[in-house]
């Protein structure tokens, strides 16, 4: 049986440990895999020092990769859109199979890469880009392949369960984020991380794989964590919720909901436990019911262990010299549904409500009215007696199940009120019951 | 390409789910598997009056599954040991590919099974026998591929985890089994599930997939949960412990742990949050680090869930005409290893003892000399002096890990010392930190 030659691009965090991990193992991989796995070529932009490459050819030009005709399998770890997009497409069309880790490249430009790599009759594989080393595209694809999945809902930011999870013990956002960038957990940008963007590119890949949609990141709606407050967390918890960063899809006969914002989650949930940098995805399946995958999300080896996966898969295939696959989103294209991602206003959900209203006996009644108004039900609330102030206490309620529509309206409606001051705060709350 | 073609042996609770499944999602599943599933033939003793067969064949002897050439995939839902081992080797012996969810079977006879598949190049599938729906052996065969796996521990009976669940009440063994045996969680003969042995299939499995060792059903530990008092559970509680039925798998440098018994986990991990009726599998790898697989482990439908998605990996094989599959246990035959299963006295625990001892003051210092001759640190102890009891009063001890041997002698010699009464309850520990 041949042997398999790899080529990596990018000896960053992933490829390092990618690297790692490949020389490491490899006597077990090749037991498993049933043929050698060789690293045939490397190329990154500098070299990495902590890693002794031997004699396996190194440059800079990555391009080298995808053009040595030795290479079966291209790894792609450098990230980023443009040179990953031209890297990834040009080894497609020279007919190299693709294992890649970038979630920011395959929610952006999948449906493109996918397209070019089926006329190719190539694998693009990415499960390493969704909740690092959980196998958890693996287990959508082909582990609950029997189901039509309803939805799912993960803590897919590692950096994002940190902030929340020490938010818990009373300290503000902004203390904790300079906590995590110094632990290395967050980046010295942290947009993508704590506004939820990188969660939506997971979420997006998430989705289209378990319902068979194409992929939308652009519609996908995202909100970050940097709003919510200690006093939010605590009250959550008053209430019996925990707050999470949540990615949420559900399949609807009209559209899918893709989701990222602060969610408040039945503490006793199993997903309300996931704490610190680890990830977990929730999947709801008309067969099997909810099953849960749960791990690190990140990480330079836990990482490389679902890029290795990958390369596993395909290697198989390659000393086959089969053209077998899984559809890379998991449907043939043929069996893709073209659903479209709901607009915010059309979600379900319940709502955490938290408003600073008039001390005096008929506030609640007036504040319930209006939300009756909209078809809204109150199902649990708390008023603070004792943080009386100005004349004003805090009322906290969680409301049934409505569509955010209706919620924008009845909140316009709430901040009209002479008996309430500011803006009311907003925090969506999921069962998943 | 061309249809693949299922025979179901045995529709009874999985086969009755198998087929609905199979019926009410073919279009999605053929839309995943890139070919037709069809239903070609179905074996039973009795037709299952809630099955709509429709001109699909029906026997009541399985032998005509395996005899029919039109039959691709020959699924074994019959359960049991003698006629099931018959019907699978036959199966294989007319070149078919057989899917199973048998793990007693497996557990039992899996060796021979897959020297006769391996043989014959046909693949042998069994996921549905090890926590139900949960995808956890696709998850150790291909998503974990890349690691040395070094343990595993599972709930993977749901029936002892829902006794135990409900003992934290309060209640009694006795009195939750017979609730389990109304609800239907509980056979009539309960022995499988309470005493282990179901366990210990789906432990023996789940070993030799992460450790790629033979089969070694008849060497595993096994000891049940009939045993456990709800004194116990509330005193571990006490101690910041759940008690939990689990099976254990370690590798070790001479051979590896194999054993299923009542196992305090600290109650703040998530594997100890898993409730009722549910499973869990937690692996280590030395890449990913803990990864945890969570669902229904039993049940019509999320077992069927479990078969089909083994039947579309088989199925992708057979539609390209293709050799291509993953070793049954993971690692290719010659990539086995022949590490030997250690007896349980070679295992090393932390132990939770419970012994009657006299009330004076020097007690727990003999107590604890005794243990320390023996190597054993304690690690925390309570003593119930409320519970002053005919002169004698409960000391509850945590110990450090230890070799079992050591606290075999240890525990005798306790047992030796005039100042304590009784027999020396003990229950194994782990933190898996
Ligand atoms: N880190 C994680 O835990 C993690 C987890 C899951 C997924 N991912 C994904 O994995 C990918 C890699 O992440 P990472 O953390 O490993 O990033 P990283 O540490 O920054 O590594 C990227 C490597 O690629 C090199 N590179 C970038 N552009 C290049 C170019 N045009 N030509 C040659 N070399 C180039 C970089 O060189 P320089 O150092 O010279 O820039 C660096 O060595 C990203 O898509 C990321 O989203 C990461
Ligand atoms: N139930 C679960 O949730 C579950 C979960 C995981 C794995 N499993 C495994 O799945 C397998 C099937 O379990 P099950 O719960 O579906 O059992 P079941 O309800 O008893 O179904 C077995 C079926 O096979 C038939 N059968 C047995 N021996 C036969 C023979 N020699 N010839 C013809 N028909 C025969 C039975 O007929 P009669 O009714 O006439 O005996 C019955 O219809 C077992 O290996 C079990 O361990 C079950």
């Amino acid at each position: 049986m041949k042997d398999v030659r790899v080529g990596i691009c990018g000896l960053g965090t992933v490829g390092g440990g990618t690297f790692s991990v490949l020389s490491r193992n490899a006597s077990l991989i090749a037991g498993r895999a049933g043929c050698s796995i060789r690293i045939g070529r490397v190329a990154s932009r500098r070299q990495n020092e902590s890693i002794e490459l031997g004699d396996i050819p190194f440059s800079q030009d990555i391009f080298d990769v995808v053009n040595d005709p030795d290479i079966d399998i291209v790894v792609e770890l450098i990230g980023g859109y443009d040179v990953a997009r031209e890297l990834v497409m040009a080894a497609i069309a020279n007919g190299k199979h693709v294992v890649t880790a970038n979630k920011a490249l395959i929610a952006v430009h999948g449906n493109e890469i996918f397209e070019a790599a089926e006329a190719k009759g190539v694998i693009v594989a990415f499960e390493a880009g969704v909740a690092g080393g959980i196998p958890v595209i693996k287990a959508l694809r082909e582990g609950l392949v029997a189901n039509r999945i309803d939805w799912l809902a993960g803590i897919i930011n590692g950096t994002g369960n940190f902030i929340l999870t020490e938010m818990r013990a009373g300290r503000e956002f902004a203390d904790v984020l300079k906590e995590a960038q110094a632990l290395g957990y967050a980046e010295a940008d942290p947009t993508f991380d704590v506004e939820g963007i990188d969660a939506a590119h997971k979420l997006t890949i998430l989705a289209s794989t378990g319902f068979g949609v194409p992929l939308q990141f652009e519609r996908a709606y995202t909100e970050g964590i940097s709003k919510v407050t200690p006093y939010d967390i605590e009250h959550a918890e008053l209430l019996g919720y925990r707050i999470k960063h949540l990615g949420i899809a559900r399949r609807r006969e009209d559209g899918i909901e893709l989701r990222v914002h602060p969610t408040l989650v039945p503490k006793d949930l199993l997903i309300a436990q996931v704490d610190g940098v680890l990830n977990a995805v929730l999947v709801d399946g008309d067969a099997v019911g909810q099953t849960m995958y749960y791990g690190a999300g990140a990480g330079a080896e836990a990482t490389a262990s679902a890029v290795i996966a990958d390369v596993v898969d395909v290697a198989r295939t390659v000393s086959h010299g089969s053209a077998q696959k899984v559809p890379y989103l998991g449907f043939e294209p043929g069996a893709m549904e073209e659903l479209p991602v709901l607009p915010v206003e059309e979600i379900h959900s319940a709502y955490y409500l938290r408003v600073h209203a008039e001390d005096h006996p008929g506030v609640l009644a007036k504040i319930s009215s209006v939300l009756s108004e909209h078809g809204i039900n109150i199902e649990s609330v708390v008023q603070k007696e004792s943080e009386l102030d100005n004349g004003k206490i805090p009322v906290i309620m969680l409301t049934h199940t409505v569509q955010e529509r209706q919620m924008n309206q009845a909140i316009a409606d709430l901040e009209a009120l002479d008996d309430i001051d500011g803006p009311v705060v907003r925090i969506r709350a999921e069962n998943f019951s």
